[in-house]
């Protein structure tokens, strides 16, 4: 039995649900000779401690009903302190980042990688906009720096190119990488309903923020764009070179008119020409999913077109991915 | 630099598309570390034999030609007697492979296993008619047996879920496995044609083979539904278990009426069944792919439902899987 511990930074939506599926497959994981010790669950107010492991079952009762301060192991000792002062495997870093700066998550991965813990995150700001010093920082010091579930939610990209797709060059990548625009565009043809009646049904269903310019303006997918380019294209990329086009100007009599002509008005994240943009996309086409789906193509010189269509968010789809890296890096401590 | 020795079984289609991509590559293979030998090349009527390693440039041009006899290398003995005379690291058994006993696949992957070497094969009949045996045997003699492009051509499913989709059971796994009836229904949706007069066309692009029952009646689709239900179901199931319906009966009439009503026909193989029949698909779905694609769609525990569409033959597509277990099993040698 390989016993790996674990920090978890980030204790929302998506650090809870990694949190419920590790303490649900607890027995699978050990069938598969691995153990996981959590040894700190660090969010906004302060963290838990614990060397000898915490119960992620009490962890996550309490965090449901906001109560993670009445935790035995309970200091409010804030993230950056406990990546100093408490040593793991591996560090989860699994907090939302802001655009701009790719904050808190650039500062985490920083002192987790400068004090030799691996780091497999979800967050997808910090390497979209700080890539080259983050894998030189992870390089420098021989450890992993994953992040599957940066981009595509469930949808296997990152490790389906290095497992699945290794003899091949990746020529172009393009597709939906945003589920909250789909949903809108998808609700637009459907319904009729202009874009913000499709985002007002889209926030009652929690699908959407209530300041939603993140999503509908591109610039999350933008974010993807450049982590896509730099991992599978091999490019050197940054935010500012990605040309961004968001749906906010999308009419329904854009998206009627689309339709009668046999397209739907899809928002695109074209990797290759590093640009985000309302496309029209024939109705038969494989891109053209519904819903807060994620499609996405792949052209290699060996495989040819390969198209994958998955859940691009929710907590549990998102868990997914970050085992797929954390299994992966699993095999270097 | 890792140095690996390979003997390739069966310079047909597949055989030779994977030499050639060897060939094509081998300056990216050893910037990735890693350089293959091929020590012997075996087709029915004989085999290339060479130590120091074959020039695969001089035996493609040979093999272009049907003149493999006059490479200096060449000798009679056929693949059975090289298997056991010659050593190597890794066997790469690409035969066609015949339904009713897995032959002559079936007695190489014995052979190369007995003998100590691993096997990657893309030979669907000897997997599913003798899964058991052959799994056993690998595992007895700790060598690894991988046959990612025995289904689904280029569509990345086995190493998906070993690598990408690890924390995840799969539920259910269903869609459109075989290229030639894919083809052949799309024509009758596309140009309305009859089932013989859309063969007709399949067999002058080659296709479709001038026998194509193996095809059409669902064989092929139920030799993979077999192998997908023991690996990615961990079920223990026969050729014999599966109830297999082909598309022979479908009228173009039947395929008219159906998109009348928003419906195509398609080949599906439900490995959670074990059923092979023609089920009416939504025009919408994402399984509704042309021309000769497949497409399969995987439910899966934690990331829902993924599906993944693209070339399900082709000698260079089919290529792409065979490296992709054949880098993974170079790891253990």
């Amino acid at each position: 039995m390989k016993k790996i511990s674990l920090i978890i930074v980030g204790f929302g939506v998506i650090g809870a649900g990694f949190a419920r599926i590790l303490h649900e497959k607890k027995d699978y994981l050990r069938d598969l000779g691995l153990e996981y010790k959590v040894v700190a669950v660090c969010e906004k107010e302060g963290s838990i401690i614990s060397d000898e492991g915490i119960d992620l079952g009490d962890v996550l009762r309490l965090a449901d009903g906001k109560k993670l301060a009445q935790h035995s192991g309970w200091t409010k000792k804030k993230s950056m302190q406990v990546l100093d002062e408490v040593k793991a495997d591996i560090v989860l870093e699994l907090t939302p980042g802001d655009v701009k700066r790719g904050e808190p998550g650039y500062g985490h991965i920083k002192k987790a990688l400068s004090g030799g813990m691996h780091v497999v995150t979800s967050n997808k700001s910090p390497i979209a906009l700080h890539y080259g010093e983050l894998k030189r920082l992870a390089e420098e010091n021989n450890l992993k720096l994953r992040y599957e579930a940066a981009v595509g939610g469930a949808i296997p990209l990152l490790n389906l190119r290095d497992k699945c797709l290794k003899i091949n060059e990746i020529k172009s990548v393009y597709g939906i990488l945003n589920g909250t625009t789909n949903y809108v565009l998808s609700k637009m043809v459907e319904e009729g309903i202009s874009l913000e009646n499709a985002l007002d049904e889209a926030r009652e269903l929690g699908i959407a923020e209530s300041d939603p310019s993140y999503d509908i303006d591109g610039l999350d997918t933008a974010l993807k764009v450049v982590i896509l380019a730099n991992n599978l294209l091999g490019r050197d990329v940054s935010f500012e070179d990605i040309r961004v086009q968001g749906i906010r100007d999308i009419t329904s009599e854009a998206v009627q008119l689309a339709i009668k002509h046999g397209y739907v008005i899809k928002l695109i994240g074209d990797v290759g020409r590093g640009e985000v943009s309302p496309r029209l996309i024939p109705v038969e086409h494989p891109l053209n999913v519904s819903g807060s789906l994620n499609a996405v193509l792949l052209d290699s010189d060996v495989a040819g077109e390969l198209t994958l269509i998955g859940y691009g968010a929710g907590a549990r789809q998102t868990a997914s991915s970050i085992f797929s890296d954390l299994t992966e890096v699993t095999q270097f401590v």
